[in-house]
C-alpha cells in the first residue's frame, strides 16, 4: 500500500531528528527533501534510494508547491516507501498541511512524524528558554515573511501579546515588525537575533526593541535568523567573547 | 568532568525522542525523570543505572523544584553521566531554565537537548497543523494552569491574538480561558480538545469557543488534554467513528 511519511528533520543538527524519523529515512526508497537544514541527514539515506531535491532557494521558489504535491502523489503511487523530509517540524510554516491534503485528495494515506521545531530549539541552544516560571507563561511563533501569493493571513505583530514572541524569517521585514511591536511594548524590551542558529557559525546578538533595526543594520544580520522578543532574553548567559556585543 | 544533559523526551511515543536524546539515555549512569510521558523510554536505560523519579503527581508536587535542583547538583558532582529527562521539550513549561540556572550557579555545565513539544505534535497527530498558509501565520502556546506559587506572570487569554492558540493544562480553567477569549473572538471560533494525545486512548472532541465549556462538561473531559483554538481546527479530517462527536 502506497503511503507517504511526512518527517520533521529538526533544526539542523542530525542528532535532533527523531528516532522514528531516522528509521524511516534509512528505509526509504524515495526521499523528497528541501531546506538546507536537512542536508546533513542525507548521508543516512540508502545508496540506491532516489533523492529528489525540491528545495526553495532564497527569493525564488524553484519548484512550485503544486509541483511538489504532484511528485509526492506520483512517487507514492509506485508503491515505494516515500519520505518527505522537511526542516524543523512539518506543520510549523512548512506547508505540511497542504501536502497532507493533496495526498488525501488522491486517496493516499500520509503519516506525520513531528520534528523538533527551530522556533523553540534555536533559542534554547542559544541559552534562551521560550517559557520561564518568572518571565513567560506564553509564547507566540510567527512568520516574518509576507507570502508572495498573499494567501497567508495577515499578522499584526503588535497584537501578539504573548510574553515571548519568536519570529521566523523576519530579518527582511524587521523595520515593519519592530514598528508594530513598539506600539504595544516598551522600547527597552529585550531582543535577541540568532543568526544561523544551531550551526557552528551561529551568532547571537542581543539588543532592544527600540534599537533592533539599527543593530541589525550595523551588525549586517542576514537570513537565516530567528528573532526572540521578550524578558526571557535576559536569561541568556553570555559566554565571554563567544558572540554578540 | 561533571555535566548534566537536560533531554526532551518528546510527546510520549518513544519513537519521538531525538536520536541524540536516546543515545544519552542509553549511556546514562543516572536518569532523573518525571511525567508520565517519559515512562516508556525507561526501558532503554542501562540495567545498572540509577533511576530517580521526581515526578509531579496531579495536584501536588511530590518533590519541590528546589529539591530536584539539589539532586541534580549532587548527582552531577559524583562525575557520573547524568540525564535529566523531561516530557516534551525541556523549555516549554518544563522549568528547564530553572534547572539550568541552578546548575550554572554551582559551576556545573549543562547541555540542553531539545525535544518534540506536545504543543505542536499532539495537534499534528490529531490532524491539526498549528500553521497553514490559508488559515494561520502565527500560533501561541500558553499554560492554562495558575501557578500555586504565583511566580508565573499572568496571562490574558483574550489578548493572545495569534491565529492559532494552543493551551496546555487548560481543562480545569476552561471557563475562565474561554470567557477571556470570547471577548476578542467570535463564539463560532472552532475549538478542538485533545485528551490523552498521542496515546492509544486519545480522544479528539471538536466544538466552538461559545460551546467549549458545555461540551467539556458533557463529554467529561479530563486532564491531560490540549486545547486548540482557531480556524486550523477545520482542517482536521474526521475519520468516521474514530473519535469525538
Amino acid at each position: 500500500m502506497a503511503k507517504v511519511y511526512l518527517v520533521g528533520a529538526g533544526p539542523g543538527d542530525p542528532g535532533l531528528i527523531t528516532v522514528k524519523g531516522l528509521e524511516l529515512l534509512k528505509k526509504a526508497d524515495v526521499v523528497i527533501y528541501d531546506r538546507l537544514g536537512t542536508r546533513e541527514l542525507l548521508k543516512f539515506v540508502r545508496q540506491d534510494a532516489e533523492l529528489i531535491d525540491v528545495g526553495k532557494r532564497r527569493g525564488k521558489h524553484t519548484i512550485a508547491q503544486e509541483k511538489i504535491n504532484e511528485i509526492l502523489v506520483e512517487k507514492a503511487r509506485t508503491g515505494k516507501l516515500v519520505v518527505r523530509l522537511k526542516g524543523g517540524d512539518p506543520f510549523v510554516f512548512g506547508r505540511g498541511g497542504e501536502e497532507v491534503r493533496a495526498l488525501e485528495e488522491e486517496g493516499i494515506p500520509c503519516e506525520v512524524v513531528p520534528g523538533v521545531t527551530s522556533a523553540i530549539a534555536v533559542p534554547a541552544l542559544a541559552g534562551i528558554p521560550v517559557t520561564d516560571r518568572a518571565y513567560s507563561s506564553s509564547f507566540s511563533v510567527v512568520t516574518g515573511q509576507e507570502s508572495p501569493t498573499k494567501v497567508k493571513p495577515k499578522v499584526d505583530y503588535g497584537a501578539l501579546q504573548a510574553h515571548t514572541v519568536v519570529i521566523l524569517m523576519g530579518v527582511r521585514n524587521l523595520p515593519k515588525i519592530a514598528g508594530q511591536m513598539l506600539k504595544t511594548r516598551p522600547p527597552q524590551t529585550p531582543v535577541a537575533i540568532i543568526e544561523r542558529g544551531t550551526t557552528s557559525r551561529q551568532r547571537v546578538i542581543t539588543t532592544t526593541l527600540g534599537e533592533a533595526v539599527e543593530t541589525a543594520r550595523k551588525e549586517d544580520v542576514r537570513p537565516p535568523a530567528i528573532i526572540v522578543v521578550g524578558e526571557v532574553v535576559r536569561l541568556r548567559k553570555v559566554q565571554e567573547g563567544q558572540d554578540g556585543p
